[in-house]
């Protein structure tokens, strides 16, 4: 089995190095770190144990990467237009293509550009961060859920487990549907206030009032989500997510990272898209709708 | 008439001064400017007419103020606990008290407290800040409309128009519970999100998202107020407040500077009692409920 790393930021660079540490043929799509990662390999600093990885397969142009077995795409959803142009050059007729990416609607997408590509959904639960060229901080957490999309062989599905649990790393298949909503509940307020008030996840949850704004957005969050054919989900679930983010070391999410460090924030797919998706099951999210009027004000506004 | 201006920023300044200059008996209790406004007076820099007055009737203790036949209350409403001490100190049985300051329920809250008390709100319809002891800078508008709250001589209500008429200002008396919700049409959007995004009016509406989220907010405003019997207003009349804005100087509202300065912010009246009053008539003001809670996490996390 081979592997691509589309994308080695934090996610691709710690699901990536963990799988070639285990043995995995992993290869590398990087694009402004290549230089760098060429001479001096990646650097995972990690809450379970650090390690180093040098001679990487790393290439900065898709057409000198081999065909390969799994694509993880570890872009950020704002660069999927690239994927028009990465994803021929390196799939064989049943590469199976995991998009390990936040938000809503990401599959769907891909598969209407590549109609008969197997595609599955990547959750990650990980706090990461890539600190800088060939570093990867991972604070915590860790597991990756697998959602098949639209992949007819079961088989590629249990074997990207088999490979992942092998690298040490908790993976688990999940319903796809289900999966990216629920992740969604925790997503979209966490990613979006933290930018808005220029804060962490800890402090939102120490006040009393943001506390209960990140409630009504998560219930926001699953009523669409029921209404969208997941049924599996309810209050008491976002008061696991609450909970289990108070526990939580005191977090900036990649779209804080990302407005801090002025990159594009992940809009479309974490807001945008499932306030579409919701309003066509006829639900209005309305403090959703506000936090993305927000967001797309800070993000003209912060432009370099 | 003997007038007395409780609260003497840049609204208590303003108004206060320009009937002092057309010749009115006005008496102005002051804190923390009482020294430098006793020595070196008021300068008003207004886009009508600039002016400076010496030797005003000033005050920094409410027991040394004479009874008065109007009190026009300048007051932030953060501060109306303050009533209950200076009210009876300086009315008549009949002494009209007009509450200039912006909000909804203040006059229901004050008459709780003072149930024989003829109770005006003066709607102040004005761009102006102070910006130093002594100083208020009018940068454009100027009317004030008065509401009857709870006043039964019609001829108090008449000889205050006519004071404020008589020293240049456009005054005239306008349906209480309709002025004071077609008032909030206008600063609840803008208040919080000039705060919020840390902007000005003009940018918020320069910006596709934020201009949407500008007229949903007043929307949500014109619902409520439609519930609570105001029958006079519809979405025109959120168009007619954006155009307004649209041809406004850009501005920091008075929540902004508020929060700029590091000053308590008005979010129980301007935000908290109107969210609370449409509850009541069944209706739930969801983004405004977000920007509440937005509000109240800065308000917290900008304490000196």
């Amino acid at each position: 089995m081979r592997y691509a790393i589309i994308g080695t930021g934090a996610i691709g660079g710690y699901y990536g190095c963990k799988l070639a540490k285990s043995g995995k043929d992993v290869h590398f799509l990087l694009h402004r770190d290549y230089d760098y990662v060429l001479k001096h390999g990646i650097q995972v600093d990690s809450c379970d144990e650090s390690f180093h990885l040098d001679k990487l397969n790393v290439y900065n142009d898709i057409s000198s990467m081999p065909k390969c077995d799994v694509v993880l795409v570890c872009l950020k959803s704002t660069n999927n237009c690239l994927l028009e142009q990465f994803i021929p050059s390196i799939v064989n007729d049943d590469t199976l293509v995991v998009l390990v990416q936040n938000g809503i609607g990401l599959e769907y997408d891909v598969q209407q550009k590549f109609p008969q590509l197997p595609l599955a959904a990547g959750l990650a639960f990980i706090c990461c961060a890539k600190t800088q060229p060939g570093r990867v901080n991972h604070q915590c957490y860790g597991s990756i859920n697998i959602g098949n999309y639209s992949c007819k062989n079961q088989l590629q599905i249990n074997q990207v487990i088999y490979d992942l649990r092998n690298a040490g790393i908790d993976a688990n298949e999940v319903e796809y549907n289900e999966a990216r909503w629920k992740k969604a509940v925790w997503n979209m307020p966490f990613n979006g206030l933290t930018v808005a008030l220029n804060t962490q996840t800890n402090l939102l949850l120490q006040n009393t009032f943001t506390h209960k704004l990140v409630k009504d957005i998560m219930l926001e969050v699953i009523t669409a989500a029921r209404l969208l054919g997941v049924n599996n989900i309810d209050e008491t679930f976002a008061d696991k997510m609450i909970e289990m983010t108070i526990k939580m070391t005191p977090y900036s999410p990649s779209m804080k990272l990302d407005y801090d460090f002025k990159r594009p924030m992940e809009i479309y797919y974490l807001y945008t898209r499932p306030i579409v998706e919701a309003a066509k099951a006829g639900f209005q999210m309305k403090k959703l709708e506000m936090l993305e009027a927000e967001l797309r004000y800070l993000s003209q506004n912060n432009a370099i």
